[in-house]
């Protein structure tokens, strides 16, 4: 099989067969809660901390998994394997499971079936998209604070990750209403600095790293793997609600997520942040992930999106 | 062709046919909106404000539609025409627009193609499930307000009708706890009463239908013609935000929604709403509705669900 | 006198003669702070540290109290010691100290005399009722977040123990709607976890105890009790608010309070918490605060409940 | 019996003997609704409106009376029959309703006995204390805005009468550290202007009487008064939530409440409101009530003041 | 005197000797109210209803002027008439009334002086500087939600036109990042939609005019002249609250402010509102308002913006 | 030149011509940040603290400076050596910083200039005004929480020191209203402890100092000198928000600024903190402070405000 493939619902299918019906609540709710984890060198990099969450996630959300977790880590190794075979050596992958609350009662008829509730399990891949941060990684990210806030706990709670994501995707569109390259930062209700859309936010302020809290936040896998990097590199880190303020006159700024670890952030709002490029503390963080997982991870950015250019993939 | 037409993304398909890759973007972000419309007789009721609600929302959140309305009406009219034959005189269809963000530039890789962006637009429809209702016109619904609250316009706005709909299926999990039968009725964050996950809520008091603003509610379709068939009836009909006491004390309340036109709620809390039963005002509006129709609502729910029963179909 | 002696409005009277006229502000305006403290083995545990934090809220709310603090302790020691002499050793009291604003000026004429706007002060016991909790303690408590919010610190403030319970109350009335044998755990406005009606609330998370700051929770001697416990035993013991996603994922929960010490939490909404059985860290403290008193508090519960019902007392 | 008498818990007594023991709920919850009517020239003053509101609070704390309405109906017409034949025709009752929750389950075994949970219900009346009001009919109330804010909806909710009013009880504490003879004006938590701790607000403004919304008022009986006077008389009444800005330019401004009907408001925070004086607007208001009730509202006050000094009840 | 006069401090000065010392209240604290009025063909247009909101505002911040409002206008009408006498018959002056809180005691040391805490008063005029607007009359004002909210009634009430504005300086600066061109438009903080940094905003939905409620916003006289004129047009006028979604779906919006009258809206977001261009609402709004002033105000401001530029006065 | 210097728009020009005409930003806007520094004999106090401070407030309101930060060093050191040089030894000086958004375009023309929008930079200095906190030294200060709230940072920071402070003046008058000698303690939006008019606030709660957090107060350079002073004398110093029960409750409390450095705090809303008096760790900080700037600063007040008197300049 030339073709990566996907677990879904019980089955392993190539991955151009894997498709929901517009009846799931999936796709009828954005009920859906995910986890991506990748691989640096085909290695996979703490899944276990990402199925952690996702059982923590599916606790909250009732959903109840048709298989166990052994089973889930089965598929999951199954799946990765034969998806990098498919790959040059230098390209890793991304890893998605998701879970949604299976089909949706009222619409299920549409084909003449009753709907099965069971949660849909899938477990899919994607080749890293190199191409998306490389030249972030040398110039910096620009974030914009939208008027769109950020979803508060009492609905739903960011320390899951879920699919329910309109927030995100409308501030987005608003930041991009003001800079095309720009990323949303959410804000709380209370003007407090939360998360982007897809990653964590970080300020360097004093030479501390400082961070929100989890109340409005995804305690993030990346994140807390900044946090172990930090330690180790004698850099106190700091978990502490702060306001646009702060970021303003943050000495740096970065956002962790699961793609490329740490991204440097270099404006926000239309203003440099330090001296409006990426700052040691970022460059020490990104090295020192790079030895944890055995690869210049910006070096592998640049390669990898010029291959995938080169080639045409993207 | 004995099976049902879908639309989606500009072809017709079989309704078996109707699936989403697991990268389109109302799967991986909730980034979707919707309408439902239905057929009373099989002529669709109020399509117009149903399409003008639905391009509101789709300016709102900057989907621009490959399409013209024009195109979309030729082809919900084709679809619903098609699908709607396969069906007795009795049957009604419930039909569904959704619009979705297209598809996810990260993951589309995971098939070896590029994203397009262009929204994924889909038509469908589905035979009306009657049994899921006619219970509850006879003994009335149960809501329960859970601890679960509704998001506020500041992340996206209730004027629309989207699929990030995490909270309101949290909502009624939580409220399933009390009564498995039971609806959740959500409050907004300052305690205000809302609506429930599928519906508008109004009560009755002092003889007067009362119901929330659309500051935190969807200006229902449904809620407007309740509107409507009360100005003919001579009640008059307030929109104001009121709480939980004013609903415990209610003479009367009911939800309204494209499925049933109106649902009376005989519960909240535990605690009897009125007398317990479907009330006066509830009976003149669905009897008015069933007038404007030219069918018998109830009627047609109870015997549409025994026959559906009969056949196995449910 | 083979009667409870109990203090009130200077005297000592009966149990059976401890009443406040309709008119006193205790009952018109729940304007009442209160304590309770409880006695080992007939010792009464940090009654100092109870008697501080009723003059802090005595402060607060601006009462003078008739009598000097030592004359409050003093006709407490007479009183307990007096109402410990009717039972058996194996037995304990529960003692309540609670301050009224005084006689209700515009109702008082109604027998005929001018308000007394002193403070009504009443210090009185009961005999620990062991059957209410001791089935508690094998299976665990049930936790519901009703919708029910706790009142703000800027209406009055939790770090005082007051009388003015009615959303207690309402929020337990709605989780029996629930669960009948459940417990309201409230939640404050912007959606953290506060406390339930009587006790604080603890989770144990990666084996820390954490708790909610007392911004909207009382500072509750007990939970220092546990604080100083955790202390001895190596657990360590956080202050910080979080949110019921933290609640449903806890290894453990329990709540803190008087008469119990330490009492298991195991469900929460429906949801088991941990493997839904009282944990190790509840019995360490349980245990641990049984040394400290010189007692099983879980057996005395056992032991005493079955006396009590034998003896027909409950 | 030349004393009067009250109706407890099932029973009527002199009112020297209406006390409640302290483990009443009523004391130690402050988990009461209660009414308060009044009498003009012997006759009870919109009773069923007073009753329908205690019904309706009843109800949404699930209290179930252990007698019917029409019951307490008798047992009111003839605790008030008997308790003002004790009084001069000039003098007029309050009749206050209470309901608590009953005896509180923990404390009970302190008279040995077992707590009995039917709610308990009191009717008491009070002669009117003419004396608190008299000067203020002159001069008008004073009022501040404390930084103490009103107890919000989803705690419990101001549409019911309720005592647990420990914020009532503390806002008026400091407004009187600024002026020992003010009363305290209630913000909301949004700085909304709500009422004084036993009366609504009203102002005039463009000669339209303005007063707030339910959301977080009592819907006062005298309100109600007010707003069927002001129809008879031609003057505007809005329901309309303002701020204090609206209350420092008024035209004037006036509480409603059950003792007076309604008393005029000249300085807010030390301002003065219109001409500082009591306004046109209220002197229509209270002599049309007067010609409701048939006596002059305002000489009643002041002769009874003068009468209750002079026989030195008060 | 060929310069323009201003009252201020007691004197008629010279324009050029118009200053206030670094130790005023009015820089020190931002502690100022103010007015602006114009004239429309020399005429000063309600003034009136400007001095009237002058004095609220003053009485709001206790500020107790050093002269009557008689000889305030007196003092007005005299600067009025001289300034106007130096410009054309085409032109008109904006008319400036201010109040601050007088000197500022820590501070006025530094000029070896005792500071003079009487409130500053200041009236003087400008030049109508119509080439601000002409442009946008022809194309409209783009509007920006920026992330800046507005100041809430419990901090100062915007029922006054106040100078503490660093709110809307940011909100603007911040809106500017996405286009020079644009204004802000100020969410408050629960989301509805306020006011520009300098005027009311107004939409048209079905057919209606739609403006906030003033809660959160200045009572404008721009905005009230609207209401009548649109009385005479036969356009409902409506003050309700709303939101961003509205405006996105409007038929229209406009602002309103005293310099202009109306001014169209067209983008907000970077959306077209209706087809992007002003609508017929705002014509007909404008057109009747010239008619009421007896000129037509979009060409006053074109020819004037010409003969501003043409003699290089701006 | 005997008269004290200031610099103000590129000039250094005597204090007696120190002015702003009447259309500068800084009196149209507020839209102004600024410093305030002192000398303690006749040294500036930690100056680069507060141009670091200043530079971050001018970053974050978007102020681009016509000089160099050095330039506007020497400017300063020029005028305060100047201006001291005017004072006897014992006195000292208070040094403001301020700028401003420049000239305001719109009311420029009113003086036939066009607008220089370049921010309006001034350095000036004040005797120090002894006279002003020498007796609150001896009975410690006042204070009262009004109504009225302070601005969340969602409006503008308090990180930045600025002057758009009406909230600021409108709490101070409402505090004056129930104590002329009182200021006003803000507290935020949630009833949370922010800071006074012109200072940080701190407490001692069981021996540690407690201050609240950044989000919604001024990162006093004063507080950080407290915050170093405490760390030699070995006292504890926390930084956590907390409500008015913990003042009323507080073994001491007083407030930092930088004229004073410390200032007890002896009641609270009528209530004593503590005994009344100034406490022990008050002294233990004041006196630490002389002993870092080598003088009595009590004692310079004392005499400071008894010379001051004696030769009429106050």
């Amino acid at each position: 099989m030339s073709e990566p493939l996907v677990y879904l619902r019980g089955k392993i299918v190539p991955a151009s067969q894997a498709m929901l019906p517009v009846y799931d609540a999936g796709i009828v709710l954005g009920a859906t809660v995910t986890e991506m984890t990748r691989t640096f060198k085909h290695q996979m990099f703490r899944l276990q901390d990402h199925l952690d969450r996702l059982y923590r996630a599916l606790k909250y959300v009732r959903f109840e998994l048709p298989m166990s977790r052994s089973e889930l880590e089965a598929k999951t190794a199954e799946i990765v394997q034969h998806n990098l075979s498919l790959l040059g050596p230098e390209d890793d992958v991304g890893i998605i499971h998701f879970v949604t609350a299976g089909e949706y009662k009222t619409y299920a008829g549409m084909a003449g079936k009753q709907a099965n509730s069971t949660p849909t399990v899938c477990v899919h891949t994607f080749p890293m998209p190199f191409e998306l941060w490389t030249q972030k990684f040398e110039v910096g990210q620009h974030l914009i604070t939208p008027s769109i806030r950020h979803v508060p706990p009492q609905c739903y709670d960011p320390k899951m990750k879920y699919r329910s994501r309109m927030h995100y995707y409308l501030a987005d569109k608003e930041a991009h209403v003001s800079d095309p390259s720009a990323a949303a930062l959410l804000l709380y209700l209370d003007g407090n600095v939360t998360e982007t859309a897809g990653a964590n936010f970080l300020i360097v302020e004093q030479g501390k790293i400082v961070t929100p809290t989890t109340r409005n936040t995804l305690p993030g896998i990346s994140r807390q793997t900044v946090h172990e990097l930090a330690a180790k590199l004698g850099i106190d880190f700091v978990e502490r609600d702060f306001q646009v303020f702060n970021v303003v006159n943050a000495e740096e700024a970065f956002t962790s997520s699961t793609p490329y670890g740490v991204l440097p952030v270099t404006r926000i709002n239309g203003l440099s942040i330090g001296d409006g490029k990426p700052g040691p503390v970022f460059q020490k963080i990104i090295s020192a992930w790079g030895d944890l997982v055995g690869l210049d991870i910006r070096q592998q950015m640049r390669r990898g999106a010029e291959r995938r250019v080169a080639t045409g993939v993207c």
